[in-house]
Order: structure tokens, then sequence, then C-alpha cells
């Protein structure tokens, strides 16, 4: 089951339901289903999962249901129409580091930066807090540039989004953009380099844990697109994370006071090069099969 | 003008007002103030300080207040009795570090890891993310050891609290309990470090900015006691700060949407040798005569 | 299935299952539920019966859950002790009139009041708005005396709660406390009568419809105690009722946004005698063998 | 000082200050003033009028504020478009009855009905609950016709606003729609009279009680509109009203906890004859120059 929250003027958000090229909307005959993490707090309360729960809600509409196309919810975020949004409320968003291997060999050829390889190779991984609500995007809304770093990167990641008990509930896209250059300055800027406005976009849905074979095996692309050139193509494959997400988790929660919600970001397994860096106005593209396309254009702060 | 928080059973939160040796009750007779945090909206929304508003709640009571003894309520969180609480419920809490001279000198000692020296000579300051809510202790209520550290310290240090438009509005005391043993591993281990249950304490009181005559000649003292022995003793001036609030500020702000309320952590100047690790039980204890005395006992999660 | 609501000390509201003498603590592992309002949301919303919902809730506790013994919690509210609340935050109480034969027969003893047999040989019932929950009063809690009124009648009845659809999930015993010297003055006081601080009590349970066989074959009894003394004890059968609950209804919901969890209360079969009204310090106690007792002490406003 | 309330797409319910033809947007450079309310709870606490804190929030605006003309927002409700809407969100709207001269004759003349008589003459009103939010329409939108009434009138009145302490803190215009032919039925039958679905609509502004020189010499007037045509027109002054505000509110709060921001319509002076009862389609205004023109449509339920 793949979900969406979307935004209708007049309305606010309600949850949406993706059946191929259309977007069902849950919230209308539901109006206590205003967001995702509702949901998420009502599958716990009565003990089923997200998907059993929506399928229950949907084969007892008392009526007819307004369906959307997902293109037309898919449009750049404005008041005066319906479209998409963050796909759940994250109260918290968490990412890891150094997870993928390619991820680890790049960063090693930057001079005096052994960490990474220790990271890599050590037990623990790099688990760092990277945004609230207030710092995040949805679907088409724009990333940021810090007004004071010059090598801003665009991290393209699988995530995940933890339950009342610590499950993996469901996955989507998220980009971990960062200011690279504050991180490699010094170590000890990392929350500088990860935690900014617009540092964290996810979506477009949130698919449920349910509906994915094999979370180590989803294809991740990402393009950035400047003026009318692909300026950058990558792809990379779950197959290559050298973590699992119960290794993750066992580290997250470690003495850690999680709430139900927070979303996980894996780790970036698609590096772009240093003269890359993002700009104002381009738009960063990126795609699984399982989940859908995220595209954020880029703001400079 | 001193606030507290504190808890009275059947009724919640309520917002005291420091006088003397004795807290006088300011929701009682002002219902639609159960929070520091509501002060804080309100004065913003008014354009009067704290203290103004507090000031004319307190010359315009309808009946009389009840008193508490602040001793009484300077007691080990119990549901059956009143007692304090965070002196505000802070969206998150920041930290700076490495802002003492002696901190530096301190952390130089340590192998591999000039990354302090950087930092304290380079015009960016080290700030991370440091607690959320459900991750801070109030007065008297445990601080927390992380079940795989085994060097966890505790640093003391005068914190702000800032208002709607980025003013300080007033000041507390914060222990910044540290895994310093995550953080020595590497340094992308920060966040593990110190963010976790119970790693961050603050209280007992606010001090709203108006009453500091200079915050950069405070003293601020530690205690560390074990049993019936005090094993540690130490203390500083915050005139040893080698940063301005300002300064801190302008990184802080920078690009970044920090909620009202925050709560600052400005960095120790007080450092507990390494073989002085806190261990279940202990307890901190922390004063400044402006401020008042934070202690906190020791918890091994 | 039979709930009570009970404040814990520290902890507020919290939802229990009455079994036998003992009382379930039902939040205790499900923290999103502290209300029977939020059950009837929630079974709203996963098209479950209320009794549905708790069964699964209790099927799979994933924890132990403390029992209270039934006595204990019946007690007076004191913010000390744990004890029972109104079993439901009804946000309205509408009452019904004249519905019980002996009723209009006692009334129309009145001199100039052919109003009440109109309306009890009349389709149209008579429908008021009874109460909002600040005036309600629940288990052991204070009903009140208008400080304007001689002649304050008990009116024990059988009232229900309307769920999202508008069906009835259950049943609870209702006292519909009336100055009844205004009304009779003129029924233009009517509202006057009806609508004051602790003009209505409820309670003290809520039995989920599908746990009563026959809602019209109910005993209710009530006794009024002064002193040492019962100076008064009546008893009826709701199968004297003049009207069905569905004929109630059909004119509570015309034109008219009755909200989820609204409490209707269905007039009272049990006429007390004027010259014993109400006094200061006066028990009432009323009970249904089904739903509990009831019992309130009187207080002079 | 005039305040509305108005909706804008995307944002939800704003304060306006209404200054000759232009609303100023108060709460774009105060996001916590949502709602009138908002404004009667924070006057409240920092014990000033609502007067005092408005001109004191606007001669501090950091920044220019958005403004709008009245007649642009004095439109139908849509979501796509800025509107006026009930100009306070009252928790409760009571109503008086038979306080003017000229209605209690009127009523007389009906058979039967000394109790508007007896009312009139007698120390204690007629006061009744009229409606809660959900009920309620403010300018321009639809007040209602019950299904089973064929007299309905409307009750053109001027209504105040209650604050924290019980005192007016404004006035505002109230049309207290009422399905008369069932309470001439049978007065049991008043409820219903008076409490569905659109059954009182009030607005346009409020203007706070410091901007009305005497609030018993205001001209109210009515029309209503039927097709082309204005079949009623009718005017009175509160100089008629046989009731002062004080008697009344000595009534209401009598043992009675009436929440702040209580409406309170004070009874009607214009009586339209029984046989132009509201149709579907009608337009109801009522007047009054120193509040402003409440229109309403009329919908058959």
């Amino acid at each position: 089951m793949k979900l969406v929250q979307f935004y209708q003027p007049g309305q606010g958000t309600g949850v949406g339901v993706v059946q191929g090229d259309t977007i069902l909307d849950l919230s209308e005959n539901n109006p206590d289903i205003e967001t995702v993490n509702d949901l998420i707090q009502i599958a716990g309360t009565v003990r089923m999962s997200i998907s059993e729960l929506v399928d229950r809600m949907m084969n007892d509409q008392d009526e007819a249901v307004t369906e959307y196309a997902y293109d037309i919810l898919d449009t750049v975020p404005d008041i005066a129409v319906p479209h998409l949004t963050l796909p759940i409320f994250a109260p918290e968003v968490w990412g890891f580091g150094v997870t993928y291997k390619r991820s680890a060999q790049i960063r090693d050829e930057d001079a005096q930066n052994t960490i990474y390889d220790q990271v890599y190779t050590s037990p623990r991984p790099e688990a760092f807090f990277k945004a609230t609500p207030s710092r995040c995007s949805g679907p088409n809304a724009p990333i940021g540039v810090r007004s004071d770093s010059t090598l801003t990167a665009t991290e393209p990641e699988l995530a995940y989004v933890l339950g009342e008990e610590g499950e993996i509930i469901g996955y989507t896209l998220c980009n971990d953009v960062s200011a690279w250059d504050l991180e490699k300055e010094n170590p000890l800027y990392l929350n500088q380099s990860k935690i900014y406005f617009g540092c964290c976009s996810f979506g477009p849905t949130l698919v449920t844990a349910d509906s994915i074979d094999d979370p180590y095996n989803l294809d991740i692309s990402c393009q950035i697109i400047r003026g009318e050139t692909t300026i950058f193509e990558g792809q990379t494959n779950t197959s290559q994370l050298a973590r699992t997400f119960e290794e993750l988790n066992e580290y997250l929660y470690r003495d850690n006071p999680i709430p139900p919600g927070t979303l996980v970001s894996t780790g970036t397994g698609i590096m772009v090069p240093n003269e890359l860096s993002l700009m104002d106005g381009d738009i960063v593209v990126i795609s699984c099969p399982e989940i859908g396309t995220l595209s954020n254009p880029v703001m400079q702060l």
C-alpha cells in the first residue's frame, strides 16, 4: 500500500491512498484521520498493520470518495490548489552515514579523513540528528543551500519510518542535503552541515513495509538538472548497503527515546562529485520504482 | 525576576515566581498561564518583557496567592507532592563546545584531537543539537549514563533561553552530560555521545535577562558526590568564555529556524578528570549564586 | 462490557473495564486511549463496536495491567487518590420529559399545566438542552440546588450515549436535577430550571449496547437519604416508557447537528413528592442492576 | 474598535481590525492571535481591555500589514477566497425573550399565551440556551428553516459578548431564528424551536464596549428580501428594551458557569408578521450603524 499526505484548500492535510495513477482521499469519509501519523497511532491501538487498517476503512466507505490524478497533486505547493506534502509529519529525522561501500571509499580520498573509514569498519554506525518538521520539505518544495556553504551536496537515500514498537512501518525516499564543506572543515561542525532550513526533503509516498518485497534490493537513482541540462546522473541499489536496518535501529534506540513516526535515512550510495555543488535553481530528482519520484528545486538561502 | 515551573497534584504544571525563600503560584489566578512558554508567547504578543508581564499580573491579583517554601518544592519528583520541574519546556536544546580556554587545552592533551584546537581558534564555533524535552531532566530528576559508555562526564554550563525575536530572555544552569568515550572514539559519534535519555538537565530557575547584571561574570561551581564523599569540586566564571552569546546566536540562527523557548548551553569551563566518570548513584550539584542549585542523581541506563 | 473513566494522580483520566468487582486499567498499555470518547472515535474509524475494539486491545496486552477494586475507585473525588469520574465526557447532554405514563399523570395534578398532557399525547416529544461538561457531576460528586430555588427535584433516568452515526453505543444512569419551582412558575423558565452548575450527574458506568438484553426492561430505583434516614424510595421499570429511543432520536437529530458522545436522558418514571425538595447534605442514590449505583451528595449553591 | 474574524485560504482564521472601509490583518504579524477568543484570553491575562491590547499590538508592528477592502471580505463564504466569518467563536449562545415592550404585546395577542405577559412583568427574565458554534452562521452564510416548521421567524437582536470576569467586552448583531410554530404549539418545545442547524447568525463585527457610547440607544433595522422585493422592513431602538444587561447577566450567571466568550442575544424589538415566515432563498438583512450589516440567505433544511 502506498500512502501520501496532501493539502486541500479549506481543509488542510488529508491522507491519500495511491492506486495506479490515482489518489483516493481517505480522509474524506474519515475526518479523524488527517495525517499518516493518525494512522500509525490508531494502528498501534487496534493492533493492526497500517495496510489492514486502511483496507478496513476503505472496504467500509459509506460514500463514494474523491479521486485525484496523481500528476495533478504532484505539483509545486500553492495554497490555492491541492498538492502533495510530506508523506508523514516525522517528529524527528535521524540520518546514518558511511553505510555504503562506495561512500566510504570516496570520502577516504579526501585528505585527513580516516574517520569515515573507521566508522565504516566499526561495529558502531554513524548516527546523527538530521531534522525536525520545520526544516523538512515535501515533494516539489525547495531544499536549501546555506548562505555560508560553497559545497552543498545532495545525498539520495532510502528512508524508513518507525512505529510505536520500533518496527519499520514503511519506506520513502530522502534527500539528506549536506553542507559538505562545513563537515570537511571540521567534523565537529557536523550538525551545522546537516541541520538547517530546507536540509531535508522526503517523499513522495510512504510505501508500507508489507508492500516492499526486499528493502535490500531497491534501485535508487538521482539526477541533477541545471537549466535545460542534466548535469548529474547516478544510481545505486540498496543491496550495496553495508549495514542492516536492524543494526541501525539497534544503535538508534539504545538508551534513546525515539518518538513514533520518526524517519530514518539510511545513508547514501550515490556520491555526487564535489564540483557539482548544488546551486540556486537546480532541480534534484530522486527515484525508486517502488516509491516514486521525489523532485525538489534548490534555493540559495 | 526568577521563575520556576512546578508540578501540583491534580493540576499539572504551573509557573512560580521566586521571592527569597518562597515561591508564589502565578498560575493560580491566571489559569491560562500553565508554563513559562505561555509567558514567552504572551510577552511577545503584548510587546512586554517577561518581567513586565509578570509584574503586571502580580500587581493585579484578584485574590491572595498560594506560597510555597522553595525547599519544599526542591524535592525528588513524585506525583503525590508538589515539586520543581524543568523551568521551561524548551522545544530544542542546542549546545556549544570548546568555548572556554581551559576546555580546549584539556581536550588538546588527548591523542589525535586537534579538531578541538581548530574549533577554538576558528571563527565558527561548534554547535550541536543536544536534546528534546523527552530527553531532559529537571531538578532532582535522574541524569543518565548510557549502557554502552564507560566514560560519561558531567559538563556544567551556563545556558540561556531564546525568545520569539531571537533575544535572550533568561538564564539557567545546564548539565550537558556527555558520553565522552564515544566522541573520543570518533567525532562522527558526536550525536550518540550527546543525545540520549537523561543526557541533559537544566534549572532550577529561569532568571530573566534584566535581572542578571553581567552574564559574563557569573561564578559556576560543580560538585560530584559519591556515597558520603565529594569526589570532585570545580568552579569557573563565565568571564573565561572565549565567545560572546551574540556570536553563538549568529551561527545558531544562520539559515536555521530555531523555535522560541529554545535552550542554548554555552559550553563548559569545568573539566572533570576522565577517571571520575559518572556512576550510578552519584549526585551532581551545579550552582550559581544568581540562579540557584541544580542537583541530579545519576542513573546507569 | 461495562466501562468507566477514572482519575489517577499524576496521570489524569483513564479508561477502565469493569470485570466483576474489579476495574482493569485499559489506558495503562494504551496511552492514546485516555477517555471513552477516544474509544468512540477510534471504533468509528475502524468500523468496530466499542466492545470489539476493547476486546481486541485487551487480548493483545503486551504487559500485565493494573487492577483496582471497584469499591476503592467508587469514592469521593479527591486529587490525592484514584477515583471514578463521569463515564464519558459528553459534549452535550439532552433531556426528554413526560416520557413515562406516571410522570404525565402527576404533573397533570398541578394546576394550569395541561402542557404536559399535550406533550404526552403528541407525536413530538419534549426535548430540552440539559447540560455541558462543566455543569455535570460524576459519581460521588455534588449535585446542586440553585440558590433561588425552593423546590428542586431529583429525576432518576436511564440515559444513552450516541455514536458517530447516531447509533446508541451504551447506557448509563442520569440524575436530571431540576428546579421544579422555576419551571412551574413559567414554562419559559425551562432552561433556568434545567441548566446550572451541578444540574446533572451521570454514571457510574457506561454499559455497551450489546450487553443490555432489553433496554425497555430495566429496573431503576432511587433513594434520598437525609442524615441517617432514607426519606424517599421509588422505583420504576423502563417498560413504562411511552416513547422508544428511535422516536426520541428521530426528533433529536431532526435538522440538529448532535456531536458524537452526546448523552440523552430519557425522562423520569420516578416522581419525588414536592415536599421532599432536595436539601444540602442529602444523598441521592440511583441504581440499576445492569449499570450500577450512582450516588451524589446535594450541595446548596 | 471594531473587530472581525476572517478566513484566508491556506491560513485559516485570522483577526482583523476595521478602519473605515478597510480591514487590517492583525494576525499577520501576531501568529499567536488567530481568533478574537485569543484576544479575550490574553487581555484577561495582562489586565488590559481588548482595545488597549490591540492598540499596543498595532503600534508596535514590526512590518507592514495586509489591508483588505471590507467589501471584498463581506462575501459568500468560499474556501477559495478570503471572507468574513463569525466575529468570535462563542462557545455558547444564550438568548433572552420578551425583553421589548412591543414583543410582549404581540405575543399576547396569540391565544392561550399569557406566559409571555407573565415573563414581561416578572423580575425573572426568560433566558434560554440558543446555540453552539456548529449551529451558528457568520456573515453571508445560510440560516435555516427546520424541515418540520411552517412558521419560522427572524428575530433581529443586539447581542453582547462576555469576558473572563463576566464583563461585557463588545457588541454585535444576532439573528435569533426561531421556529415559532413549534413554540406556539407547546412552550415545552422551546428548545426545538430555538436550537437547530443554522438557527443563529451573528456579526459582522464585534464592536468593543468602549466604542459604544450608549448601548441603550442603538438603531436596529431589519429587511427581508424575497426575489427582487423587500417584503419586510422594520426597525427598533435599544432604548425600548425593558431590561438592562446587568439584569440579564444577573440571572444568566446565577449558579451557572458561563464560559468566557459567550454571546448573549438580548431579545427582539422587531416582530415580523406571522404571514412572512422565512422561505428558502430569502435574504435577511440586519443593520446597526455602529456595528454594520449582517446579511444571511435562508436555506430550507
